[in-house]
Parts: C-alpha cells; structure tokens; sequence
C-alpha cells in the first residue's frame, strides 16, 4: 500500500506546536496536514509520564484513524516522556522533537556547552543529555567526534514561560524579567548554542536572545524536525504524489473560537477547518 | 434518611482549593471530608464553559457516588462557569465559591469600589458583580441597604498569578512585579475592598497587601464559604452526630507524590490516603 497521498498528523498540547506546523508547511508546501491540539488539558509540561503517554496515546490513535502516513509529536514534554511507548505497537514511524533538536546542538556546538531550556517534565527526564551523550558516543564510535569531550549539558527548566506566551505576555518589560531569571545562571556556564527545548519559546526568541546573548546559536528543535521529516519522506518514496498546495483540518479538545483567534494571530494568516473532538476527554 | 455522618465532598482543580478545605476543617473539625484535585487536567481558569462543566459534573458524580452529603465546588472557575448546572438534576446541596465571597464583599463595603481578582474564565463570566448587584438589589428591596448606588465594581483577569503560586514562586521579586502589574489599575479606582476571586490567592495574600495597600479589607471566599457551609449544616441539622476527629480522605487525577509534597507543604503537615482516579479520564 502506498501512502504518498495520505496526510501527516501533527499534534501538540496547546499552541506551541503551530511553530514545528509553520516549518512543515514551509518546507512541504504540498502535503496535506492534519494537527491536534488538545486544549481542554493542555499543558502537559506539569504532569506525569503516565498521564502524558495516555493523552499522548489517545492523540496519536485519533490521527492513525484519520489515515496519516506519520505523526509528529510536536510537544518537547510528549517527546520526552512518551515517544518510545508510543512507538511501540505502530506500524506508521512516529516522530519526536527531541532527538532532531539534540543532534543539532552536537553538530554545531564543537565540543562546546550545550544549553536546554524546557518544561518541568522535559528536564527532569533529562531526554535532552542523553540524546546528546548517545550521538557523541556514536560518534566518537564512528570515529568523527574530534572534539573534547568535558563540555557540559547544562538543562534549565522554565516553567512559566509557557503561561506567559499563552497569556500573550510576548514583550512585557515583566517576560523579560522572567527570563533574565531563569537565564542569568545559564549565561553564567558560557554555551556555545541555546536549544528551545520547547515549541512555545521560538515565539519569545528577540527576547531570549537579548537576554543570552545575540552570538549564541539557537536551535530550534522545530525546524530541525521538520527538516528530517522532510528528509524521511523523501527516502522512503513517501512525499505527496500531486505538486497541489497541502490542505489543512485542525482538530482542538476545546473552545474552538479561542484557537482561531489566538492561532491566526501566530501564524498570521487565516485558519480554516477547525473542528472540535472530545470523543476521549 | 438521615445524612449526619456522611461526608462533605470538595473539589478543585487543582491545590488552590486546599485554601477552604483547610477553613472547612477549622471550624468543623468532627466532619469527615473527602477531596478532590482534578491535577491531571489542572488549569480550569483558561478553559471554557463547556469543559469546565463536563470535568465538574463529572467530580460531582464521582463525590455523590462516594455517599457525600453536600459537594462544595471549591473553584471560582467551576462555580462561576458551571454551578448553576452542576445543580440541576442532583438531589443534594452544591455551594460555589462565589456566593458567600460576593455577599460578604456587599456587607463589608459600605457603598464604596468593591475589587475582585480571579482568573480569565471567573472575570470574563461576571459572576461576582452578578451576585453583587443581585445582593444589592434584594438589599434594596428590602429596605436594609442604606447607601449610595453609584459605586464600581472593579472585575481584574490575573491569569498568570496561578501558574506562579503552582511552580511555588511565592516570595520572589518578580512575583511582587506580576502582582503590582495587575493591582496597579485597581488601586487607582481606591477600592473598599478586594474580594480573592481564586483559590490560589490567599496563598500571596502579603504580596498583594504590600501591592493593594494595608487598609484594604481582603475578602478570602475560602473562609466566607465554610462559614456558610456550618450554617447550613447547623440550619438543617446536618451536622455529624460524633464528636470525634474527622476523617480525610483524598483523590487526585494524577501524580500522587507532587499532591503529596506540595499539599504537605501547603497544609504544614502530613496528608494520608491519597489515591489516585482516573477513571473518566
């Protein structure tokens, strides 16, 4: 069975997700894309593994029945606590955020510090360092890590910068006190690159940078991941067969107007096709 | 049937409503009490109508099937969204939050502004002023209300102070800027009073004195709730019919160990039999 034609299901929590659909649709201007945002329990970033994985579970399942030919876990707290469950028992490849973003920040850090920012859950699963200490070690194996290796990976939760951005508190004199915060010991340890360890801090980036430091480089664990989904698609022979532009259909657990309003405004444009499920709440 | 030692149920999304269980245990130490904390869908204040109603009634349920004899929705959000409804059908008693904060602020105010401070979904409903003026007008009727109209009712949306007392920033300069940037506007309309619209509240109770001014008269709907719940307990000869040391029993909807933790910290001793539930999840 061939699955060119079929869409790729996208799904976060809440808002965030919209910056690794923004890249996707950038990159794979032609493939039909479906996303979830599960906004009737959003965040996740406070809660446990298991009640993650089940949301995560649900969500994944729902989109699988929409006929997608993969699903990306656009949520850094999804993707740490839930993706190798997940994966287990399905047979579509189910993509995560993390491991793009981690094999980046060991691209570009040239045996530098290596700095993640995230939710509570995120770090505390530490799924960032040890993506990042597996593809040194297979480096290193393979021969090509010709750097040192006492480079540190300093991982930095910060919980409310989630609340602030879904509060639109984008350029408050207050989000930057916020952030200088959480940041200030960051910038202490000297990183070489600064990874968003969440979808919702590309949306506060001039004020993460300003905070950081404007030479550090940032990864954006989004753009990454839309750039091997990409990469994948094409491997397998499994991009879209028409060169049409992609459609669209959203999918949110709740107050569907709330979305369109707050959505438009980050995408810029019109948003189209919403629809609300509750089927498993 | 007599109800006399059945237990009162109390429910909140999240830690906030341990503020009125802790007032309902004060002044009725005999009762047992069963709580429960919706932690796996927590926050309810950014959600709508809809949902909030559906994850009430099925708390509700849930207490009523464990042989309560009142269910006290300990929320501001679930008794401003969802109260009237949750009453609907149920054969016992449901207090809100709302009423006793509301009827207190009227009786304290003397005519003057009277403040409330809640979250996006208790402001945007107007549920406080409803009740105000709804007092008022009954006053009136009456002929027991003595003074001047024309004052204002000053309803504020502080969204992110629950995400902040949740990640126990509770003592922090940058909380005492969040706090300042909400109260600014409402001290500049010299209020009589400031009713805590939320749950959380009372926890940053001296950083908002410090922001609102000491001779402010603050309104805890906690205590004005449990005082209510006696009297109606005491009116209908409810009250349990021991006098011994009430029962506790609770249930939270995900992470029993930071329930732990957290409510220890917050109560200032230990908390036994938690369990966990999720089974409508």
């Amino acid at each position: 069975m061939k699955y060119n034609n079929a869409p790729i299901g996208i799904f976060d929590s809440g808002l965030g997700g919209l910056t690794v659909f923004k890249e996707v649709r950038k990159i794979l201007p032609d493939e039909d894309l479906i996303y979830y945002l599960d906004t009737a329990r959003v965040p996740y970033g406070n809660k446990s593994k298991e009640t993650v994985l089940r949301y995560s579970t649900e969500i994944s399942k729902f989109l699988i029945s929409k006929g997608v030919k993969i699903v990306v876990a656009a949520c850094n707290t999804s993707s740490s606590l839930a993706l190798d469950d997940l994966r287990k028992g399905e047979t579509i490849p189910i993509f995560g955020v993390i491991e793009p973003g981690a094999k980046k920040a060991v691209e570009v850090s040239s045996g530098g510090n290596i700095a993640v920012i995230g939710t509570s859950a995120t770090i505390k699963s530490r799924a960032y360092s040890r993506v990042i200490y597996e593809e040194i070690n297979a480096l290193k194996r393979s021969g090509e890590y010709k750097f040192k290796s006492n480079f540190k990976v300093i991982e930095k939760a910060c919980p409310l910068l989630v609340p602030f951005v879904e509060e639109g508190f984008l350029n408050e004199e207050i989000t930057k006190k916020v952030i200088n915060y959480y940041l200030n010991p960051v910038v202490d340890e000297k990183p070489s690159c600064l990874v968003f360890g969440c979808t919702h801090y590309p949306i506060l980036k001039d004020l993460i940078l300003e905070a950081i430091g404007r030479d550090i480089q940032i990864i954006d664990s989004g753009i990454e991941t839309a750039k091997i989904v990409k990469c994948f698609l094409e491997e397998n022979d499994m991009l879209k067969d028409e060169a049409k532009n992609g459609s669209e259909l959203f999918f949110v657990s709740d107050d569907l107007e709330k979305f369109k309003e707050l959505g438009e405004k980050f995408l810029g444009r019109k948003i189209e096709n919403v629809n609300i499920v509750n089927q498993f709440l």
